[in-house]
């Protein structure tokens, strides 16, 4: 018997297709599969129905970037939301954790990504020319650099303010400093040397 | 807006159907979200597809509960196999394993698992009435307890063992020592010490 019989066809499609996805080695995508197996059948099927709905049901705003179910998203076709106000996120998830705080009521505008050369990601995978346009219609009066307090996002905040130049904009950054709730003992150096520096009267 | 209407429905679904897998955490569980949301739809797609065929298409051996399109499945069906010699084996990948080999032809069992006390897996969870039910029948003269060679491995086998005693039959084991290709300078201790106890002339 060769060793292809040995695993049915089904078995080795779904270890391939889990292995395909970052991080899932052949170890872990096996380990998934057979995980799948013998759960009950409602699991695997389950899985598969919400790939099938998101592939099916959401698309990507037209003006914000942003996942949605409907083009423009509710965010962009909120007419109570400041249009002239425009945080710049890297994910969707991001766009999620302002929402949380309720203490923004601006626009948003997701790129999709940082600037990261290791990981082959230059400024034209990311959605900056899109941004750009959207600047250009002339409504934004404050950009907010929203991109992840790291080095690929302070980089790509670093590109953006150059490319953002050419508009009449006052551009901003999140604060940098203590998280509330931290401990000054346990917080790492660079955090308490933008504490530091960032100290107020 | 309310928090959950910031990430659309199919996409919450998604994060939370991944997350329900073993070793998957929530955080992961986004990143493959978004992952598959960035790539190309057929990936996605690719994806449920072969969940669904998975689910649709194999089934356990009625005989050796090995994962199978068709039951018995193509080892339990071939008659030229040496239905006296039965491999019992915790995992289907382990049948695979050993028919690479091509260094056995007789038939298997498939545990689906290892007894493990703090995972909460009891002899009840394994297919183990299964071989009983099986080896009642007679035809086997060899038992080969081929479980992985650590610790919950050996307690399984160590359980078969008490099991099998009811029936007249010759019980093996893999046999352990240095794996070839190895180095002893780097090998662990226990496998050095069973190579030593398992010396040869």
């Amino acid at each position: 018997m060769p060793i292809t019989d040995a695993i049915p066809p089904p078995v080795a499609d779904l270890i391939e297709a889990f292995s395909v996805l970052p991080g899932i080695g052949p170890k872990t995508a096996s380990r998934l599969t057979f995980h799948l197996i013998r759960a009950p059948e409602q699991q695997a099927m389950q899985l598969a129905t919400a790939l099938k709905a998101m592939v099916e049901l959401t698309t990507f705003c037209s003006i914000c970037a942003n996942i949605t179910e409907q083009d423009p998203c509710e965010i962009c076709s909120d007419v109570s939301r400041d249009e002239h106000v425009l945080a710049v996120v890297e994910e969707p998830l991001d766009v999620v954790a302002l929402e949380r705080t309720g203490a923004f009521r601006g626009r948003y505008h997701v790129l999709h990504g940082v600037i990261s050369p290791l990981n082959g990601i230059g400024p034209e995978d990311l959605r900056i020319e899109e941004l750009r346009l959207r600047l250009r219609s002339g409504e934004v009066g404050e950009v907010i650099l929203a991109t992840n307090p790291g080095m690929e996002g302070d980089a790509t905040a670093m590109y953006l303010r150059s490319v953002l130049a050419e508009f009449e904009l006052r551009i901003t950054t999140l604060a940098r400093g203590l998280p509330t709730g931290g401990d000054i003992e346990y917080v790492d150096e660079l955090t308490l040397t933008r504490a530091l520096q960032g100290r107020k009267e």
